[in-house]
């Protein structure tokens, strides 16, 4: 993490927990939750198991944080930005782009894995690691609800399209590589097409962009 | 695994393999394959470390086999029934659903996690799995790329299809449920139709099941 600049107040702390989060995302992927000893992590980072602590409050917290940190970004990258998208296939679309973009270069492999991954989380966090990602499922079965009710996409069930689009989405973290055989522009494109070619429906009166009436594309 | 009939020779040595492999799967998803000792996996099965040894050669060699009777349990219910179909989109189809009921049924969750996980496998062994995982991938680029070269699909990338596919169908065992709120046959049905209803062209003078040529349908 280059810093040219004199850090702003907090930004210093802030970045350092951030390395943190990444070196004990890397260590966790590595050896496992239970393999990986707050001793280890501790070493990677280059600090004292007591240096640690005035970091982390606990091993399991530590999890809660490396989840709640992949969220944060997916939410700031993905989600908010399409929220407010009315066409529900355009927002659906544009959320598949950028879902697909947080997975090729946003986040770390690493916190891509724990964040799929059933982890070893228990009670009040394991149930606010789940809303936050039942958020994103009700969010897609919703959109495509909305498309399919107003005409702009044959019918699914949007369960399962839900899943169907996220299983397509998330799985990229296992075989993509950024020097691959497949540009990440032509990833986006393909995806798109693959998923969305056969369920829209454009109509040459209604055409996706312009002309779809108002009271078809209001959100809920 | 109830047995009524005095076993076959060699069968009881076998099913109480298999019964360690499954234990060994439920554990090792349990703990991490570093969390997860032998002393714990013999202690599930209610076995000594000394007994466990008599059936597994050791810890690493346990992670290969749990993985290849997965693989195995693949190879004898999904792929050898799917590659002798002649039309490619007839056999990606019956693919999808044979590896579909095979999520849902076929395999234990446990071995469906660490077969789809990263695992700590090295050398030898790593480029066993990862061979067998990869002539499937490769069966499915071929099949989408005989598809689309033979007028059965619009064409596609067959490397992104192929994953697309994959994320799909392996994605299903994080959120489907047999008492959930989508039954099997339904899903099997819904994603067949995600995916292929946008992809498949059939035309009146060329319908799938019956007047394909047959120089179109050969296989590679």
């Amino acid at each position: 993490m280059p810093r040219s600049a004199p850090p702003e107040p907090g930004t210093d702390h802030k970045g350092r927990h951030r390395e943190i989060l990444e070196t004990a995302a890397r260590l966790i992927c590595e050896k496992g939750y239970e393999g990986a000893s707050i001793q280890d992590i501790a070493d990677a980072c280059g600090m004292t198991k007591a240096g640690l602590y005035h970091h982390i409050r606990s091993k399991e917290h530590l999890l809660v944080e490396i989840m709640n940190y992949g969220m944060d970004v997916f939410e700031e990258q993905v989600l908010s930005q399409v929220l407010t998208i009315a066409d529900p296939v355009e927002r659906l679309r544009t959320c598949m782009e950028k879902n697909i973009l947080l997975v090729t270069r946003g986040w770390s492999k690493e916190v891509t894995i724990i964040l799929h991954e059933h982890a070893t989380l228990t009670g009040e966090a394991k149930a606010q690691i789940n809303a936050r990602k039942k958020r994103y499922v009700r969010f897609l079965e919703t959109s495509f609800a909305e498309a399919a009710r107003g005409g702009r996409m044959r019918p699914v069930n949007p369960k399962v399209a839900a899943f169907a689009f996220l299983g397509m989405v998330l799985w990229i973290y296992k075989w993509f590589r950024p020097d691959g055989p497949v540009p990440e522009d032509a990833l986006v494109r393909e995806m798109e097409d693959l998923f969305f070619g056969g369920l829209e429906i454009v109509e040459p009166a209604r055409s996706r962009r312009h002309d779809t009436p108002p009271a078809k594309t209001r959100r809920r």
